[in-house]
Order: structure tokens, then C-alpha cells, then sequence
């Protein structure tokens, strides 16, 4: 796999998505959404997704040109419809109403139905935490995950992202109430990798460490009773708020053909913040535990990557470099 | 232990606190929060906490008279300073405070410093569920959890809880971000059982299944880093929002002398909601994997107990019960 400057990437990606009749404004906010996340070594939620998301345009059901209709139902509650506009499209103009509705309100909520996949929610969360503000945003996603007890899937992979100022910088968290995503259950199954114990199903329900197994079943949630708990009551949250589809019935992010009808929520708040960077700082100087070299702040890992790669240049896997290159012909 | 009434255990509890000095009304609010846990299997969180409470008043560490002093520092931000008043007494205050504003803003929040315990999030998620709001509720607590990868507790079992109407009922979900309640782990020390593997650190940060050790140790966030992520940024975000303390220097809810200045938050959301319950249904109809007997709602276990015990009453602990009747003199 060749190193690609960040450059050179981007030229590719825009040049994509332009082919495909992304105005130039949409394409480089779906493209820094991609880039980001691929920088940040999540490449599930990178350039991967690109063909995909060119082929739902071809097909109809995703919409380049709106940004979604926004309805303030009341003072500090938006709710979104995507209209099948572009994922980063619509979030980032909900995010934009949500940023100057907080400012004299405190805070705001957006919840969004029938948008694209909005992509990797630690995107939103890190930029809002830059600009000095709070948000918690949430997703739902295609039923992937079972439910605690349960045989198939039927709970979507459901993130949660906070970011936030700490003082002399930002912290940021992103996690999927899975045990892992299905991105890594397929990436084990094409290397013949076989997982460990306990994070998948196969399609009959019964555990198995065969990842081409599990790409036919379901994930596990992560933490058992707890984080099924957890995703559930984000999943009836989101679909409650934004009057969006559940369960099985989420399409659209996965395939190529239907429209998207997942849901997206986003809790922006604007307030003075106490300081809380010291105790990142007493964090990273705690004794490591066996096995560890220490105590890692989660999203540090991530910004150290996107700045390397921003240095240095990244690697894309052929395959994926290949298709973007036939789509922008 | 013999079987008692909710009236017999509500009169006792009364006595207690009418003795300790607390007013009728607030009397009423921190017995229903303690026995509301109890009846729902969380002794954890029940009458056992209110000899510790009778202390802290006596110490003058908990004044029983204040709801707080609340702040409106922005249409949708409460910010409360409790003022070492009784915690459910604060919390509802506050709470009734953000249900006249979100009626007509849609959302308001409540950053809240310097209450008492205000005990098991899930029964303030009940309470606003029935009332046809959403509650999603926060608390930090004394650091009992190690980091992921660290040695010792640092951070806090840091809950969360999720109550919102469904249609044709309530869903209310409530989990600490610890993998085990340190109450879990005194039990099984009291009881001379040992603890599955990777849930408790001793005292030097090493791995133990004995509880009386893992008792002066740290407990485990549950999932992993996952918990961990996610302990850490309720942490970070409640602390920063409410202005209150961080990591160990966190007291107040399991000594008899210190200050409270742990943090809670509210985030109460009125506005139309499509209903979930079809949902749930769905969930409860699933085939159970080997070795459950079906797919269950998180809070409905809790619910019927709570039912069974006001149907037919409950066992208090002989130890509980004599130092309450001691108190009660």
C-alpha cells in the first residue's frame, strides 16, 4: 500500500465527488468527514465509504445539493429532516443552528431523521470541543448488535461521542455500544483471522470465533447486560425524538438501494466550563498495570495519528485507491 | 430477616429522619428514594444509607432544611449549589425547576455541586418517564474505579440513567460505569465469597478475586476501555459543568464528616415523541441464547420487584433495621 500525501487524497476524494454532483461546499465537508476518520486509523469510517455513498447518489436515494429541513419546535429543540442529503451536509447545518441557538439558550438538541450516515460522531464532537463548546451526539445504525440473551441482531451498533474544553485543550470520546464493529468482523474474516470468545454470533444465534461466521450474525454489545442496556435506551431515544425507523427496519448506510432512516442526536451546550485538564494530566502519570504502559486518554491516540498523518501522509489500501480512481474518470 | 410492610418500613424511616430534624417534606423524598431502591433489589442504595445520613446532620456536614440555590445562568442552564442539602431534596427541586422551563424551551439542563448522595439515578428517570418527559441523569461518586491500563481508583462509578415515556408505558434504564457496585464487593467480603476474575485490583494494583482485598482496591470500569472512556468523560463533563471536585478528591457520600462536592446533572427533554413499546415487544418475543431463559428490558426486573414488595412487602437486614430502630429513640 503507497503512501499518499493528505493532498493527494483529498484532490482524489474531491475530484469523486464531484464526478458524482457533490456542489463543492457538501464534497469537501463529506470529504474531511472520510479523511478524518481514515487519518484517525478508523478506516470503516473512511474513503471506504465513498463508493458507496456515490452509488446511493446514482441510485437516487442520497440527495447532494440539500442540507435538510430544519423545524424549531420549540426553543431549544431542532428537529431535522435529512431529506437523504449528504451525512456531514445535514449535521454540520443542525450543528451550525445548534451552536447559535446555545449561545443565548445554554443549550440546544437537534434530532435528525433520514440523513445519510453522518460518519464518525468524534468529527462533530472534536470540532464543537475547538470551538469551545460541549457536545453529546449519538447514532443510530442498521440492527448489527444482539440484545443481551438474544439470538440475532437487532439492536443497532448505537455510538456515543462527548467532546468538550478541558482548559488548555480539548477532550474527546467516541465508542460504539459494541463490542467491535462489523468493519473489523469482516476485516478479520478477508485476512482468515479468527476472533476471540464471546464478541460474535453466528447466524443461528450460537457463539462462534469464526469471523465469516460472524459477518452473518450478530455482534455482541460491549459489556454485556450493561452496555446492551446502554444501547437500547439510546437506540428508543434517538427513534423517539426523531420519529425515525428501528430495529431491523433501519436501512440505508449498508446497502446502496434504500433510503436512510436512522436517526441522529446531538446535545449542544454553551456554558462556562470548569477547568478539568489537571486531572488528564494526574491520568497520564498513574502507574501503569501489568500489561499496559500506561494510562491512555481516550481520543489522544486518534489526534496523535491524524497529526502524523497530516505530516507524514497515509496509507490507503489499494483496492480502495483503485475504485476512487474509476469513479473519478 | 422478617418480612416487613412498606407502611411498617416507611413509618420507621419517617421516625428516623423526624428525629434527625428533617422537615415532613424532605422526610418523604429521601424514604421513597431509599425504599424505592430497596423494593427494587438495590440494597445497595436503600435504608442502609440512612444511618450514615442521621451522622452526617448530626456533624453538620448535611443540612436537612435547604432544597439548594438555584441559578439560571441561561434560558435552558440551571446551575445548583446544594448547599449540603438532603440529595433527592435538591435533585427534585431541580427537576421541577426544569420541567416548568423545558415545557416551553423544549430542553434545560441542572449542573448541580454540593448535594448529598442523591442515590439511585433511576428513580428520579422513573418519576420524569411517568410525568410523559425524557430524563437523561448523571452522577460522579467518590473515586472507586481504576483507569484502564492504571492501578488504582481514580475515577468515579460515574451512572447513567435513561427514563422516557414509550407509548404505552415507560422504558428507564440506570447503570453505573463500574462493572460491579463496591457495595457488590463489601457483600461478597461480609459473605467470605470470592469475586469472578478481572473485576477488582487490590491495594497494589494487582488482579484478585478476594473481595477483601479488591474492598481497599479499585474496581474495574465495565467493558473495558469502553467503560473506562466513558466513566472518564462523565467525569470530565460533570465536573466541568457543575464547578464541583474530580478524581479522589471526591468525598462525601461514604463518610460521616466531609463535605459532599460530587456532581450530578439533568438533561430533561419535553417535546412530542413517536412511540417504541412495538419495540419492545419485539425484544421480549426474541429467542433466548443458551443459557438465558429470554431477552429482558432493562428496568422491568426492578419494576416487578418494586410491585411484589408494596404487594406483599420485603425482608430489611436484622442489622439495618435494629440500628434504624435505634435511631428512631
Amino acid at each position: 500500500m503507497p503512501h499518499r500525501s493528505v493532498a493527494e487524497i483529498t484532490d482524489l476524494a474531491d475530484r469523486v465527488l464531484a464526478k458524482a454532483g457533490v456542489p463543492a461546499e457538501h464534497a469537501a465537508l463529506q470529504r474531511d468527514l472520510l479523511l478524518d476518520a481514515e487519518m484517525r486509523g478508523i478506516a470503516s469510517h473512511g474513503l471506504l465509504r465513498l463508493p458507496r455513498l456515490v452509488e446511493r447518489i446514482a441510485n437516487g436515494v442520497c440527495d447532494p445539493l440539500t442540507k435538510g429541513v430544519q423545524d424549531w419546535t420549540a426553543p431549544g429543540v431542532l428537529k431535522v429532516d435529512g431529506r437523504q442529503g449528504l451525512g456531514p451536509v445535514v449535521a454540520q447545518a443542525a450543528l451550525d443552528a445548534l451552536a447559535e441557538r446555545a449561545a443565548t439558550q445554554g443549550v440546544a438538541i437537534a434530532a435528525i431523521a433520514n440523513a445519510q450516515h453522518i460518519g464518525m460522531l468524534g468529527f462533530y464532537a472534536d470540532r464543537v470541543a475547538e470551538a469551545g463548546k460541549t457536545l453529546i451526539a449519538f447514532s443510530t445504525s442498521e440492527a448489527l448488535v444482539h440484545p443481551w440473551g438474544g439470538r440475532r441482531a437487532m439492536i443497532g451498533t448505537n455510538p456515543i461521542a462527548i467532546g468538550m474544553p478541558t482548559g488548555d485543550g480539548i477532550f474527546m470520546m467516541d465508542t460504539a455500544t459494541s463490542v467491535i464493529s462489523m468493519g473489523e468482523v469482516h476485516d478479520h474474516a478477508n485476512r482468515g483471522a479468527s476472533l476471540p470468545p464471546g464478541l460474535v454470533l453466528d447466524a443461528e444465534g450460537n457463539p462462534t470465533t469464526d469471523a465469516t461466521r460472524g459477518r452473518d450474525g450478530a455482534i455482541a454489545p460491549f459489556g454485556g447486560a450493561k452496555g446492551y442496556a446502554l444501547g437500547l435506551a439510546f437506540e428508543l431515544l434517538l427513534t423517539a425524538l426523531a420519529g425515525s425507523a428501528i430495529g431491523r427496519d433501519v436501512k440505508g448506510t449498508l446497502d446502496s438501494t434504500m433510503p436512510a432512516n436512522k436517526a441522529d442526536l446531538f446535545i449542544l451546550i454553551d456554558t462556562e466550563l470548569a477547568p478539568v485538564s489537571a486531572f488528564l494530566e494526574l491520568l497520564r502519570a498513574e502507574a501503569p498495570a501489568e500489561g499496559f504502559d500506561g494510562v491512555r486518554i481516550p481520543g489522544e491516540r486518534g489526534r496523535a495519528l491524524k497529526q502524523k498523518a497530516m505530516d507524514e501522509g497515509l496509507t490507503i489500501a489499494d483496492t480502495v485507491w483503485q475504485r476512487l480512481l474509476d469513479l473519478a474518470r
